[in-house]
């Protein structure tokens, strides 16, 4: 069996030769995705601080635990941070490792300075979180449960990051995020104040939306783009709708387009399909598929006319 | 660096100051999620013993095996219930420890008797799974991988829980099922026997939904409210469905509100957006949207015309 | 308490006396779920190196790091897929340990094999995924974060070993991808190059579909079975549809049934509910529901009119 492991590993090296593209050997600046989520927990601790630790926090230890934790924040985010810089920035890649450091350094602080502003921000989703749902029990099971919570939260991080330029480990937050709770907020992604969202599950939003405050948004949602069929030669347009405030958006709707605009104060409703702008305080209703209703002993049933299937 | 950290953290300790509700500094009785994650994890390798252990079970080792997991689960849940009910019932926030460490005493002994119940009834989940699933190879595979076997493991756990007045706890314990599993059930929902759920991302099973024995639901299915836009207003009343013996639920259907009654034997068709009751043996189904077929060389693009996009 | 304790663990010894079938005692075949998910997560170290890895590679230590991952897959996984030959088949259920050991070498040996194989197609999905995304920054950010590659990686490991008569242990990897990015795709699912899931949430691919190159899916998207309510009699039926090279399929659209081919070229628009077969190069699209458009100081809600509710 040895024998055959050898011929394996040679195979394998063999793959790693041909298809240098997907695999990172002696690029020792790439990196460490397990570094990155580290600092995105430890972030969360700050944030919410009391809810995720193991620690009991306490008034005479809270300095000091809060500022270890920023102290190894900072040190995971600037090493990954120089990382990326240099790998996937044509300003950074021939750059010198102090000058690589230095911009670094810069981000990281400007990020870190952002952390009171993101939890003001986040105070206010958690009160439309409350608000918004009869069976949240107390603001607590909000920030400790609600999937929408760390979602917006991680969004939140990711986008001080996409705005400062960072490469890579923006997309890395938001899709373990994703992962955790099936909403996939694109980093680039703008989100306003009171954000709530409910379920959640199947939520997609683009790169390139924009949306107000109060915005209260159901499972299964879209905030989509029109095809043009035009895959990297779209990078950087604005693909994505604007939602502006007081918008909610019922389950299962889409709305899709860069120039499709959804009013303040409109209301979308479940399964809708909007491609054209909303003007404000318009509710939209998609006409419900009309129902047909037959008493089980007198059918047969034929495939297409019923949608009941297994798989 | 050091310098502009120390900024940081003042500024950090600053939004602490501002915003006490999104932190728990110096509250010493707010719950540990990752302890209660533990018990839950330990719960389900009580029930279903050898699927999920390290360990090696043997019918020599089983009782010390079982009776040192039950120990560690009445001691994690004794501690995380007594503060739960300090921090979040009126009936004990300003009792004395011995009373709240008593009542929560009582609480888990009750739960901890109810795990055979559970378990019956679980051994009741596998069989629908097994039996209605073409791809199910062995009860044992249904029991190792089925995502819909650990969100009702879950709720039934949780269930028990609510019902014994426990706050905060049974939601953590669901919303980790959601996480792990897209299918998010609210602990107040009561679930009959034989319950089965196929794929079931994107389920959504609200708080005071009732469903009897031998229910199969599939992905995409929501159990939800009318909207009255009421928010904490209605908390307590009913505003999920009922859903009675022998119905079965396909993908993407919704069914709303409080006093929709979906009677025995009925079967609701994929994509169903139902608000009324259903009478007993009657088959729902939502008329499919027509389909248009256009070779692709005639064609241009028209949006809103076709439902083709990309993100 | 310690008195109530016993009592509990005797009853829930005498579950497992009730229910032998929900529990593994005493059966020391049964494979360990931990180790396949540790076997699956040295698989995904060894098809991209680099990336997910703790350590640093370089050239001069890529060979012991890769042989040393090789050899703790090829045991982890001869020992466990021993473990279910001998209880899942009736081949190898009564046969001698030497017999058993023998066979899963070679299936193993069979499978480490197809590595390189299975790497040659993993690059081209990734070469489809940055280009069919204007929202993929690098290749580098799709193998690190999309969630359709890691779901079509564990398929690709999965299918191998489906093929080779492998029971229970390709599900139990498929179902924990399912967990990870909410995307359920059959061990048994037959996936052509250059494979491309955008976003993913809610997409279920049942056991006998079959799937050209070029395929992009989105969000939502069933490949099912039209129900016959046959459950386990189907078992071993083509039940699910076969999709020919080039074909793209919209978000939430289901497509049913073992005899529907998708042919070349073609083009299923989102929402489409088809259970027919579609001529080569031609759009199918679904007609939107009708919207209706009202100012909202005017309008009384009326449940069942308008789709807005919450849960």
């Amino acid at each position: 069996m040895s024998h055959k492991i050898d011929d394996v590993l040679e195979a394998v090296l063999a793959s790693y030769a041909e298809y240098p593209a997907i695999g990172k050997i002696g690029e020792t600046h790439f990196p460490k995705r397990h570094l990155i989520l580290s600092a995105l927990k430890k972030l969360q601790c700050v944030i919410f601080p009391g809810f995720f630790d193991e620690k009991e926090l306490r008034n005479d230890n809270i300095r000091f635990y809060a500022g270890q934790l920023l102290e190894e924040i900072r040190e995971l985010l600037t090493e990954q941070i120089a990382k990326t810089l240099r790998l996937f920035t044509e300003e950074f890649c021939d750059a010198s490792d102090e000058v690589v450091q230095e911009r670094s350094e810069e981000i990281v602080g400007t990020f870190l300075a952002a952390i009171p502003r993101i939890r003001e921000y986040l105070a206010t989703d958690i009160e439309a979180a409350f608000e918004g749902d009869p069976a949240a029990f107390s603001r607590d099971e909000v920030i400790s449960s609600y999937p929408g919570i760390y979602a917006t939260m991680v969004n939140r991080i990711a986008h001080e990051l996409y705005e400062l330029g960072v490469p890579l480990i923006p997309r890395i937050m938001t899709e373990h995020a994703h992962s955790v709770t099936g909403i996939d907020i694109h980093p680039g992604a703008k989100l306003g104040k009171y954000f709530f969202i409910d379920h959640g599950t199947g939520i997609v939003i683009g790169e390139t939306s924009k949306i107000g405050e109060h915005a209260k948004i159901y499972q299964g949602v879209t905030l989509g783009a029109l095809s043009t069929r035009g895959g990297q030669a779209l990078k950087g347009v604005k693909r994505h709708p604007t939602i502006e405030d007081d918008v909610t958006i019922y389950s299962g709707a889409s709305i899709l387009g860069g120039e499709t605009v959804i009013s303040e104060g409109a209301v979308i409703g479940g399964n809708s399909f909007v491609t054209k702008s909303v003007p404000e305080q318009t509710r939209v209703s998609a006409k419900m598929p009309e129902l047909q209703f037959k008493r089980q002993e007198n059918v047969e049933f034929q495939s297409g006319e019923f949608l009941n299937y297994e798989i």
